[in-house]
């Protein structure tokens, strides 16, 4: 089980790997909303989310033999990216299973933070199995997206940062898909700050999480289809449900149009290019969904990779898939 | 004459007041150029441009007088959004003179942060006059966009911010349009770190003070036609190009195409909106028309403004006006 040591002892260890995301107060929002809202633009950290926390710490914490031989993983997105640089950044051979139809830019943006990129299936289950068949074939740690400790302590020192920058902060609002996030975040938060609140976000098309609170167990869910692709998991992670179930306060569900709008916002009035899945907590706080009043609020913005095209359809109002 | 100490001056009063835009190192830049780049975001400054810190320090000195019976002064863009969110700090009665076809959103975004907005004429001219008109009628303090000490001083911040926050830095970019903004930064720097280059970037298509300082005179071009809209000055202003000539290391000049590939570079890799004139500092880096290697190296963004209709031409390339 993660406890709170291991999260301090990750931000001593990585801190120094990441780049500084401070707090950016933000005048509209507040204004708008009647609170002090500040975002935490994780979409500005090294590889434009804040999963290379996670991966950093995952990487830095391989036993040398590990390390000498290599790590491979899956992903369709930012965890891949944080994996590829974070390897690099310790010499580390990496591979990351992307399925075939991944996009060409974000395949590019893999290799280019130089990972061995492996194409391969087309959903999640087979680019998982693929991963794992890679691992015994050339001996490589196989690295897991949700439910390594290490992982979630990496992930946790977002929410030290922000306690450490503002520790007067009253609400934190975090994204929710897999649940390492918001586990760590809660983590790290709620043993010094038991006040402080600490919501998730998670999309309606995709709310196993949600379903998983409310039956107090798992639950998975037949589709999870929404433009925040990064949150699209169709199953929690059982070591995050376990923390989540603890210190999580509460999760909020937002529409594929209020995510769409919440983004759009945020380039426009924030200047900050944030993913759909980056945007679901400001997406809460614009619908009113998130009732306070005069709190001091972080806003977390998870990350930022967006391909341009499908920028310009979500400008448009619509046809991000 | 501005001088130094005018600046440390506006530092200590000011700062408060404005939005911490804390140095962004860009790993990708810094690798593709053999060099440390370091963004200055003053996109996500208060009001989404520099230009706050000049507004805040010139109403901030106005005599009390003055500030009871209220500002005026003409803007397409920026400059009167700065303006109308300074003078509502300091319960000051605003009024932005804007040309008639001046963006929608822009007018919006004025009003909303307080000014009363007057629509006028069509080219700067004819809304510098109707300003300066309704300051003697209506006894309101005319407030120059280029000329003011106090703006020049406080345009300046944001050099001594850099210095103070990186002292080790060797090369700073900043945009150039009348000189107000640069003439401010470069005062900051020279004096106290007279190693630190401090390099102009400006449109090839909007070149006054380039050729004013080939000239050593004040040279007017016939037309300044630029995507860079916040740089598109057909005149220098007079006290700017005093300071420049003393303390500005070289101009370099960019083309439209390097200014729209650099504004899409910002958002698709730093994940931030800057437009076009904040843009051409990155694109002189880009170009590699800045020859440096291994040099710790500031690029100002000067600030994020950009109609989202606007930003959509430039990433299917092209047709921004």
């Amino acid at each position: 089980m993660v406890v709170y040591q291991d999260i301090e002892e990750a931000y001593e260890k990585i801190t120094r790997y990441k780049n500084p995301t401070p707090l950016q107060y933000s005048s509209t929002l507040s204004r708008m909303t009647g609170n002090q809202i500040y975002l935490k633009p994780e979409n500005l950290q090294f590889t434009g989310s804040f999963k290379l926390g996670g991966a950093i710490n995952t990487i830095m914490n391989l036993a040398a033999k590990q390390k000498a031989k290599g790590v491979v993983t899956f992903s369709a997105g930012n965890w891949g990216q944080a994996v590829a640089y974070a390897a690099r950044k310790f010499n580390v051979r990496s591979v990351v299973v992307m399925p075939e139809q991944a996009s060409p830019i974000k395949i590019e943006a893999t290799k280019e933070y130089g990972a061995e990129v492996v194409l391969f299936g087309e959903n999640s289950n087979e680019v998982n199995n693929k991963a794992k068949e890679i691992a015994q074939q050339e001996e490589l740690t196989f690295l897991s997206p949700l439910e390594d400790e290490d992982l979630i302590a990496g992930h946790g020192t977002v929410g030290l940062e922000i306690m450490k920058e503002k520790p007067d902060t009253e609400v934190i609002l975090c994204p929710v898909g897999g649940g390492a996030f918001i586990a760590g975040v809660a983590m790290a938060i709620k043993e010094k700050y038991p006040e402080t609140k600490v919501i998730g976000v998670e999309p309606i098309k995709a709310n196993a999480m949600w379903l998983s609170l409310q039956a107090d167990k798992i639950v998975e869910i037949e589709r999870a289809d929404t433009i925040a692709d990064g949150l699209a998991l169709k199953r929690p992670g059982e070591r995050p449900f376990q923390v989540i179930k603890e210190y999580v306060d509460d999760i909020i569900l937002v529409s594929e149009e209020e995510i769409k709008e919440a983004a759009v916002f945020l380039l426009e009035r924030a200047k900050l290019l944030v993913e759909p899945s980056g945007a679901v907590t400001v997406a809460a706080i614009l619908t009113g969904k998130v009732s306070m009043v005069n709190q001091k609020t972080v806003a977390i913005l998870s990350g930022g990779n967006l391909d341009l095209t499908k920028l310009t359809d979500l400008i448009h109002h619509g046809r991000l898939n």
